[in-house]
């Protein structure tokens, strides 16, 4: 038995995962936010909560994943900064050692343990693409049954590449980001620029995510076209990933996992007719993910088969 | 000692290679086009010259390789269509290996050859991308210390990710990749689009990669900011390779490597100032080709290090 934590902006998630990647239980608490003492104990009081619910000891615990929404430093177990919470520095494996005994402690951040979920979830064919998209789009790179970390373990930063040069200022310094258009933020953004086009929409309505989803649904044209348009951008970039990596497989995460096929359709016609020779050499799978908000839980619980 | 064959459009050219990656003699003859029995006889001529002018024979060379500008079958030594030259199916090993006595023989792009022959003249770190500069961007991605081929032997197509949403039309078919506007014929296209800001430019003077670098190395204004513009298409895409590889070490290749810190100082700059978190993890070692043509030919003859 393995124990993964999660740590988000709003929540820390336990689970405790079997050998085969099933969560017996999971838990939740709110996440301290700006005061590190604090995290420490919400965290551990997650984990015990879990062990308590599933009625196992920590002799039955083989390891302990973390995964943060951070950098972090791999050899030691440390969580690096996390400015959504607040944290600089959190001597994770020190500290649940020193908590719970002598297991083994890993951590990585939440994209890299989102993507071996998924991967450990999945068919595992050797070269394996997560990309996530929310706030921003993020994402991990399998290859060969690992994940790959480049030379410093910043690799897959797969959000940050250009594809619309000159355009939207992106957080990370560059102008037009995959992440400005095709993630969620993108979408939003897209939609409110092209407000007009949604006649259906109220005039106090606010613009998420999911509304313009229904409305859409629901046979606005405009909707329509802004998500069609939305697809586009998301493909464009999974297309680039197809044509650099040419993975046996790629698996779209994030809250939009729940629009299924209307977003999976039409990528996949795209990538067959965007993607390097694909009338020759085809494209990779490309499914939704399964199993959505549990993959950062199961990863980090199987960060012990990366190590 | 080992073999090295680089076909190109123009010339086949073959070299002996040592143990180090020295080449002792190079020979080339023109590439016979539309006609697979010459093109054959023309590389088995090729080999013998270089050999003759090395005066060493078959039984001291340990392997062959061959770089062709095209898809390969790697475990049959097959060369597949090549659309430039003509031909259409090479069986490369089967011929080499009756025409020569049995001796390994390997294949591969030829991108991925010059990949392969950088790497192997430079530091080695595990993780190396070479990027190639020309007609279009080609390249190679070498991780750790083996070339990545993905699932189906076709990854690294590096000039077909897009980089302007909707811009130029590629011939694979998308339109905006990197290398409408990062490569050689990208800056030409550039240049001719802004033909009147070279105010050094001669009415009827036809527009040539080496002119502009010479109108901007004589001080023409316009010539300048074309080259500049052009730069940063480039360092575009090699930002996008650091966010997703962060690789030890970029090397740059093609004509272009002629121009030297013209080129590599603005790209170093700009990816020190737009790299994902370039502040705190620094930039990978980025440089110019220092083999230039030979790589093709060093890379070809190691690729037994490859398989």
């Amino acid at each position: 038995m393995y124990i993964g934590v999660d740590i988000g902006g709003m929540s820390i998630k336990a689970g405790i995962v079997s050998e085969d990647g099933k969560i017996l239980t999971k838990c939740a608490v709110p996440t301290p936010c700006n005061d590190e003492d604090a995290f420490c104990r919400a965290m551990l009081e997650c984990i015990k909560k879990a062990m308590d619910e599933a009625n196992i000891g920590i002799d039955e615990i083989k390891s302990i994943g973390v995964g943060s929404p951070s950098a972090v430093e791999r050899e030691e177990g440390i969580l690096l900064e996390a400015e959504n919470i607040g944290y600089k520095r959190i001597y994770a494996r020190d500290f649940l050692q020193k908590s719970l005994g002598d297991i083994p402690v890993f951590v990585d951040n939440d994209a890299n343990c989102a993507a071996l979920g998924e991967y450990y979830k999945s068919k595992k064919s050797p070269h394996f693409i997560f990309i996530t998209l929310g706030t921003g789009i993020g994402g991990g790179v399998i290859l060969d049954g690992k994940l790959f970390l480049g030379s410093n373990g910043a690799a897959g930063e797969l959000g940050h590449i250009v594809t619309r040069a000159g355009g939207r200022e992106c957080n990370c310094g560059r102008r037009g980001c995959w992440e400005k258009y095709g993630s969620m933020t993108g979408l939003i953004e897209t939609a409110t620029e092209r407000r007009d086009e949604m006649k259906s929409l109220g005039k106090n309505d606010e613009i998420t995510g999911k509304l313009i989803f229904d409305l859409s649904e629901k046979g606005d044209d405009g909707a329509k076209k802004i998500v069609s348009d939305w697809i586009e951008e998301v493909a464009i970039g999974v297309v680039d990933m197809i044509n650099i990596f040419q993975p046996d497989e790629i698996v779209i995460g994030g809250a939009v996992s729940a629009q299924g096929d209307v977003i999976l359709l039409p990528l996949i016609d795209y990538a067959k007719k965007h993607a390097f020779c694909a009338d020759e050499i085809g494209i990779p799978e490309i499914s939704m993910s399964k199993i959505g908000g549990d993959a950062g839980i199961i990863g980090a619980a199987f960060l012990h088969k990366n190590n």
